[in-house]
């Protein structure tokens, strides 16, 4: 098999499963209990929660350990809402990844006021946009850094201004940025920040709310006094453990990474044009992340693309692995990405095990099986569905 | 070091991370994803509800996974109380766990009436006290079914029974007993039952919570269709699949365990009377599990003590790990423990690792420990703090 699908999720590193590995039978203890048993795991937690502040430019104790970023982000968005009485109003783009979305949805049925900002036929959302729609009683701005579906990256830093400038919370989506593009709270101006540690190399079921010091945030896990009162329930520490040295190795190989999935990615996407023809990359390649590459393929159906690739051996998705199969995605409305290149989309997605190796090979039976599919007679259109 | 803090957590069996392994580094994918690689981590999440369901007489789609036993409770609690637009009314006792207490302090904060329930001195709920608080808007009655502080087993099936004759729900915190005692949420008539892995030999940072096939309960972590879109985010799976195994391996072992827990118990308490003295079992012998033994020792501070026991080698708690250290215990405060009491307390708990030379060696350190403390002026009282 030939993994193509890391936004979705990643393996576990070998390095951060031998770290995570002496946390589950030996030093297993309670992180809350007053011994030198629950003490030892207490000081892997802090280790840990260093590690993510670091990674971040945050301080440890504005890190908040939760469940996974989907935790984070609802934590996030109803544990501010949940400080005001009266209905108050949040800014967003509709082309979030479902748990803000949703999280905003349950907010609108409780009365508050939610504005959809649109991004850019090129995947990108216009700072002036959000301005626009900025109210009186606008409480928070929720972007998501790279988009989950097509990779494009957000202007956080101008979102960030505008936050400022109003005197707006802004949260950030960085689930698909942590460890792989720098982010610094403090220059960017972020008051939270929603991550996650199955997307950058760490185990899945634990993730973080970077919440700046003084911002006053609603438990939504209500109980033991555990992140300062803010999430309840014993804490995840082999979870926490691999967190924090993924967090350690991303930010090490970084910039490294980044060049040789770059390089990888302007390869891929030439000998996709070159050898395939008639395919339109969604989300503008001057503001993408290199990892996700959202291609249609003219003429054919995206699922049974998939399932194609996926019985010869290539593992790719159609869109976000939460969303549910088979409906249209929503990142690709919102983009205004015509419904029948929307309907022929795949998201290719590489990671640390994707060689150049790698991707010849999945070139090859990517070519066999598209051919295949568009059949002997299959003829370029006049009219392309998209201006190149 | 001995460890006899087994209700704080449990060390991970070693056969229960052997079979998690495999699925950090090598069945990775996302069991969401739509492919040969999903859908095999998607077979071992399924095969793990199957092992959770088993162990509770329940179907594999009545169980939700969450991040954890709190996630769970609040999910239950909250989320039926999200049902209503009008305030509804709920029935708990004075000394559940945190989480429920606090899960239902929010909702009083939202409008809603909480009742909470006195046990007896013994330790135990009387069901005639939850009849007796039923309302005509009574939604939910939620009940601890081992208290994690003292041990006692609450009558369920009694409590069961007149939730089903007045059409109320009943939720059961089964944190302390799953695994442990034989449950079945048909024949007591459980609607909702909250329980965790790390409490059981399986890892931390995953739980599930049963939801009895079409009770609506409103998701907390809003976003992806996971968990029938009752709690989004990216499945925990290889702590899913340790949960299942936990399951498995304590639902086997289930009947030999008690007994053996039950034969060190007896032979601890007697040799603690006997060797020390002047000590006062909490919570009722007659209806308590014997893997939970909270005992106040006459004339000592109970965090002095247990610091004092920590340097010499043996994990104990005060009450439990979730609670803030060194605040008065509301479980010892809940069954009218005298104060001066409750502050001697020390909770020890045993589990697999509990051997009887294990004990004998604890009791050795313990008696040294205490008799130290106490001084060689120490004299019984005239008149002991309870009648024995």
């Amino acid at each position: 098999m030939i993994y193509l699908d890391y936004a979705a999720t990643t393996p576990v590193d070998e390095r951060v499963l031998e770290a995570m590995t002496p946390y589950f039978c030996e030093v297993f203890a309670n992180p809350s209990s007053n011994h030198s048993c629950g003490r030892k795991a207490a000081r892997a937690v802090l280790k840990s929660r260093q590690s993510v502040a670091d990674l971040i430019g945050a301080s440890p104790e504005e890190i908040i350990f939760t469940g996974g970023a989907s935790e984070a982000t609802n934590l996030a968005i109803k544990g501010i809402a949940d400080h005001f009485d009266e209905p108050m109003h949040f800014i967003t783009s509709s082309f979030e990844h479902k748990a803000t979305l949703s999280a905003l949805h349950d907010l609108e049925k409780l009365g508050h006021e939610v504005t959809l900002v649109s991004p850019d036929r090129d995947g990108v959302v216009d700072p002036d946009d959000i301005e626009a729609a900025i109210q009186d009683n606008t409480v928070l701005i929720s972007i998501i850094h790279v988009n989950n579906e097509i990779g494009t990256i957000q202007p956080i830093e101008e979102i960030g201004d505008l936050a400022a400038q109003y005197e707006i919370l802004f949260h950030v989506d960085a689930t698909q940025s942590f460890g792989k593009i720098p982010l610094d709270v403090e220059s960017i101006g972020i008051d939270l920040l929603s991550l996650s540690a199955h997307k950058v190399y760490g185990p899945k079921g634990v993730g973080a709310l970077y919440l700046r010091e003084g911002i006053p945030v609603q438990a939504q896990i209500s109980g033991g006094s555990q992140e300062g009162g803010i999430r309840a329930g014993t804490l995840n520490v082999p979870g926490i453990v691999g967190l924090g040295v993924a967090a350690d190795l991303a930010g090490a190989e970084m910039e490294a990474e980044w060049n040789r999935l770059e390089n990888l990615e302007l390869s891929f996407l030439q000998l996709v044009q070159d050898r395939i023809g008639d395919v339109y990359l969604q989300g503008a390649h001057y503001s993408k992340v290199p990892w996700i590459t959202n291609i249609c393929f003219e003429g054919l159906d995206g699922g049974e693309l998939r399932d194609a690739l996926g019985d010869a051996g290539i593992c790719v998705s159609r869109s976000s692995a939460c969303a549910k199969s088979n409906t249209a995605s929503h990142v690709l409305e919102a983009i205004e990405c015509p419904k029948e290149l929307s309907a022929c989309a795949i998201r290719f997605s590489f990671g640390r095990k994707t060689t150049p190796e790698r991707i010849q090979e999945a070139l090859d039976t990517l070519e066999d099986v598209v051919m295949q599919m568009r059949g002997p007679d299959y003829e370029s259109p006049v009219e392309p569905s998209v201006p190149s």
